[in-house]
């Protein structure tokens, strides 16, 4: 494990793809992995982009484009595709669709598909591992992009610096996004397939909806007309997360990270706490509590403090202190 | 309090509307309610199906079309129409929706749209709670219809006894429904729609796609070909429900009851240790923690494990046993 962390400090490519994949399958070691290369992560900093909106939208194709614009500028980048929908495909979906050939030729483009296979932890949580293993390897970019809309893709959007929500003039897009909740989080919007007769009908109505009480040195998230397709305006996007960027400042970005930190941290602390909640000791308390319940005993929310109580008496007999 | 839990059991709707109200706005004693009418859930028992399937696939007409069956029978109805993708809209959209107007003015039959409100409890847990108040009111039969596929979809449908997967001829469907998981817990599925062409087609695509390895005695879903808007084969898909009801019988709807009650409990239990985990205490811990990390000094699993010892000794030490 430390050889592969090491390489992949050194930036082989294959060394990470390796360990994402243990990281992915939850591999025993996992977290030391996630751990030693944390600080390495922290020291890089890279930009985190997120790409969201409702299927169809385009979002492929315009996240192609802006990687091109990046690409042009020397940077290295990490594209994850999210796909909260496939516990069963394994991402496969998402996986084998067409990417732009020069973008997968180009050794200075990491892209990879994640997937939440069964029940091996959130996608939200597994994305932002994967994004600490790419900075750590030195990429300069980290492009999320989710397919759908819901709330694990706004839960992967929480991962990001800047979160683009491309939409269509299709008038149910912007419902379907309003109704996601995808609206609140939008730092910049993509108005894409804006050759459509009904863009600008569309762009003003994403307009009025947006929220109107925006007080002054707040950021207002632009509404930007693009064709990812015929490859225009994307560099009025790029432009657009930039001076997002740089309207959050170093304290902003900063505040970001704690964010993304803390609500990482708690996730796992919870996460390991329900894993020891429910050992043999908790799972023979639930039992007994079911039983209760099943003959009318107690209720449900009763039998869940009684359970807590038992539980916290149990654990202090068994030896966690030693009173004299 | 004790009054509208009263009037709910003499089967006022008006005193189950404002109970359902109170549960799902988290108002104080919501838990009190639940807790008092379980028994008298337990006890009377209702007959719970769960009706789901891509958006499109119609159905909310296949609902209200075998509501009407069961009517037919003297059985009181509720009906629960959860659905998770509108955290701001409130459950508006569904709520305003078209139901059929008989079903509207029947007072055997209880119509209500769920939807979480913010970050108030997840939908499943919500449906299961709001479920319990219907069978104390003494309602015969609960139908949960989702809208939409998608995790939360599926964990909805662990609270029904009977699940209906609708599906129309239309090739994304089956693909969508292969998908989000949503094969893995049919019990019944319903091709929709089944006037048009492709019917016969879609049908044979989805008997193939079916698992192979059927074990002697196990349920094999059946496909039914239906129509809902020309309400065509409804009665036999409210026959193939009584024959999965039949084949389950009493020690299977048992043990469906005790799966759903512990999966429901075990969610409380996490929900409160999860409450008193992160008090005054636990959050300066974390802030700790969070610190040493953005310092390069830890990474975050071993912060979590930090964390969860510190609290433990700090429990312990603040007085929890008296070590003499």
């Amino acid at each position: 494990m430390e050889a592969l962390a090491e390489a992949l400090l050194e930036g082989h490519p294959r060394a990470l793809a390796k360990l994402i994949s243990r990281v992915e399958d939850r591999a025993p070691g996992y977290e030391a992995v996630v751990d030693a290369l944390y600080p390495q992560a922290q020291a890089k900093g890279a930009y985190r982009v997120g790409i969201t909106g409702p299927p169809g939208a385009g979002k492929s194709t315009l996240v192609d484009r802006l990687v091109t614009r990046f690409r042009a500028e020397g940077k290295r980048v990490g594209v994850l595709a999210c796909d909260p929908t496939s516990p069963f495909s394994g991402g496969a979906v998402l996986g084998d669709r067409v990417r732009m050939q020069s973008l997968r030729d180009d050794e200075g483009v990491f892209i990879r598909s994640l997937a939440t296979r069964g029940s091996l932890g959130g996608l939200s949580e597994m994305a932002h591992e994967v994004a600490v293993l790419l900075e750590a390897a030195g990429y300069d970019v980290i492009v999320f992009e989710t397919i759908g809309v819901g709330q694990v893709e706004i839960d992967v959007m929480e991962s990001a610096d800047t979160v683009v929500v491309v939409l269509t003039p299709q008038s149910g897009d912007a419902i379907q996004a309003l109704k996601a909740g995808l609206m609140e989080i939008a730092d910049v919007f993509a108005m894409n397939k804006a050759d459509q007769p009904e863009a600008d009908r569309a762009a003003q109505a994403l307009q009025l909806a947006l929220r109107p009480d925006m007080t002054e040195g707040m950021w207002i998230p632009p509404i930007l007309k693009i064709s990812a397709l015929r490859d225009e305006g994307i560099e009025r996007l790029k432009e657009a997360i930039e001076r997002h960027r740089a309207h959050l400042g170093e304290e902003g970005l900063r505040e970001k990270r704690k964010g993304r930190l803390r609500a990482f941290l708690q996730r796992i602390v919870e996460e390991e706490l329900r894993r020891r909640l429910w050992n043999s000791y908790g799972t023979a308390l639930l039992d007994t509590q079911i039983e209760k319940i099943f003959q009318g005993k107690q209720g449900p929310y009763a039998a869940a403090r009684a359970l807590l109580q038992q539980r916290e008496r149990g654990h202090t007999e068994r030896g966690h202190t030693k009173p004299a």
